[in-house]
């Protein structure tokens, strides 16, 4: 066991603060990571907070960590001490469900373990990444390549996966018409994927001041949703749109942009359901989904992905102390596009 | 032109009554039948009651037509005097545009020409099987098997592409676990489709009355949605719903027993939109699909399947005098399985 520094909520709402929590001793599968960044998701604010419910305190968020290996277990066979190493949303499942063995353990059966507000196979509580150090079994450890710079590498650990996996999951490639709503942390990622991938990218936002940014990003058209001259121009113009708002919003005016046989993924969660109506799906043969994250496997093909296309994300880095006036910021979209804690402050 | 007699709603939630029509004469694409049954769909009462908006009255419903034609135009190719016919729930499309051309006219962009409460292209109103006769072009014509029996053959034309054309585009067969919900007019259906396809097929119903009809009809299983404890058996657990319910319910509680990946597909169309969780699809990649009816192609396959493999529709036979009934009966659910009218009752 060692005792390493964190940044924790004690309570639900409460601001965090530094906190000291254990990790175990690398056991012979576990990798062991000096954390050098992790990136602020909103879903860290949203567990704070306990707005899913179920909340385990005190919590230690970050789920979007990079680092270097400083130990590995003598049963581990891919990772090497000295080596860049990732961990994302997970860090164990069964491994005994048919997702689990398909590779889709984000999907377990019986419930994957949280990289933070979860409980590991001896039911105690795991920390997240707004801390020095984690250890984690090298099978939910992800290789991070050299190539990139470091600190945009974070944010894809769950805003790369998260749009990555529908992108490729839809076969959205060259030749498709595909809107990415909201450019946010998630929405700028799925812009850089969906460019990337050869299909026509149009941003839809609700903040014209945007634009500029979203074709820096890649995009090739944008829209802004409040004008409705806009939107009726843009009907039944796309074959798969990726929405990333997480804010409650009618579901039923993107699913008219969807051309028929189009799809409609959803990876933010509105606090609220939304109101769809029948007849927005059944008028052609569209489809709402939903995706979430992506497996090991699909996240360390992200990845490698990104060295390849020399993809990372758009970065604002802040020091640990400034944790609780980002999540203010974040809570008014005053963030482009992913704060990225530098650790070394927290190593201070 | 000739005068048909049929039977019409004057206006909004009048009864029906016997009415006149005029019908041209065949034009040289043109195939002109003898009606000799026609199907009572629900939404023959939504239309009459102008509960969708933009009724045009007087309205002649009826969309599951089968008869025997009488003459055709010079130009006919592949229809002839003497023969059986069926028509559907369009007449006409516009011919030209991506699904047309495709061969899914029922997602015309330029708007399907609806067999009834339509406009052709000259912008007279359509009038639909409620009828002793109609005149349609024969590439909106099918052909109906002499090997059926003619009666159950008729809500083949609406209840059977309804639920056809989707458990085919979402590729059920021998491995499914389907779940059919709502045994009516279109599950009834839906279970015949699915078991023989070789699915293995679960109907929910909130009727613990109808478990012996399902199983007659091909179900293998049968759960009562008002029993927590069976739907809660049931999570997880179907790979592909057909949701055919069109009153207003709850999609969550049906998404809750998809399996990972699984698609639910509506064919009702409840009166109000209705509330989905993102976390319902989020949790397992699943779907919300809508699907509407079929193009002239796949109907024209789903009729010789099912004179292939001998299936028709469970049916009640009416006259027409019974007709403002029949809708009183189903409105209350009370039809096993579809009203079909003896049009021979119209001619006298």
């Amino acid at each position: 066991m060692s005792t390493v520094h964190a940044y924790a909520a004690e309570k639900a709402k409460a601001p965090l603060g530094p906190f000291d929590i254990s990790r175990r001793t690398p056991g012979p599968n576990d990798v062991q990571i000096d954390i050098l960044y992790c990136g602020v998701c909103h879903s860290d604010i949203h567990q704070v907070r306990d707005e899913w419910g179920g909340a385990i305190f005190p919590m230690v968020p970050g789920h979007e960590i990079v680092g270097r290996i400083t130990a590995v277990g003598d049963q581990v066979k891919n990772f090497k001490v000295g080596e860049l190493a990732g961990v994302g949303c997970f860090v164990d499942s069964c491994r005994e469900c048919a997702p689990c063995k398909s590779g889709e353990e984000q999907f377990c059966q019986n419930g994957m373990v949280g990289t933070y507000n979860g409980r590991d196979k001896e039911g105690q509580p795991t920390y997240g990444g707004y801390s020095t150090q984690i250890v984690v079994d090298e099978k939910y450890t992800l290789h991070v390549s050299e190539k990139l710079d470091l600190k945009g590498v974070a944010p894809l650990l769950c805003a790369g996966i998260t749009t990555y996996s529908p992108l490729r999951h839809w076969k959205v490639g060259k030749g498709s018409k595909v809107a990415i709503v909201g450019l946010g942390g998630l929405g700028h990622m799925g812009v850089k994927f969906a460019a990337s991938f050869g299909a026509e990218v149009t941003v839809l936002s609700t903040s014209a001041g945007k634009e500029e940014d979203a074709k820096k990003l890649g995009a090739h058209k944008f829209i802004v949703t409040k004008d409705p001259e806009q939107m009726k121009a843009a009907q039944g113009s796309f074959d798969f749109i990726l929405n990333t708002i997480s804010a409650q919003h009618d579901y039923n005016a993107y699913l008219t942009l969807l051309n028929v046989n189009g799809t409609m993924v959803v990876v933010g969660v509105p606090p609220e359901p939304s109101l769809v109506a029948a007849f927005s799906l059944i008028g052609g043969r569209k489809s709402l989904a939903g995706s979430l994250i992506g497996g090991i496997r699909e996240t360390q093909e992200m990845l490698d992905y990104c060295a390849d296309h020399n993809i990372v994300s758009e970065i604002e880095m802040i020091d640990i102390d400034k944790i609780n006036e980002s999540y203010e910021r974040m809570m008014k979209n005053d963030v482009r596009y992913r704060f990225v804690i530098d650790i070394a402050s927290l190593k201070k």
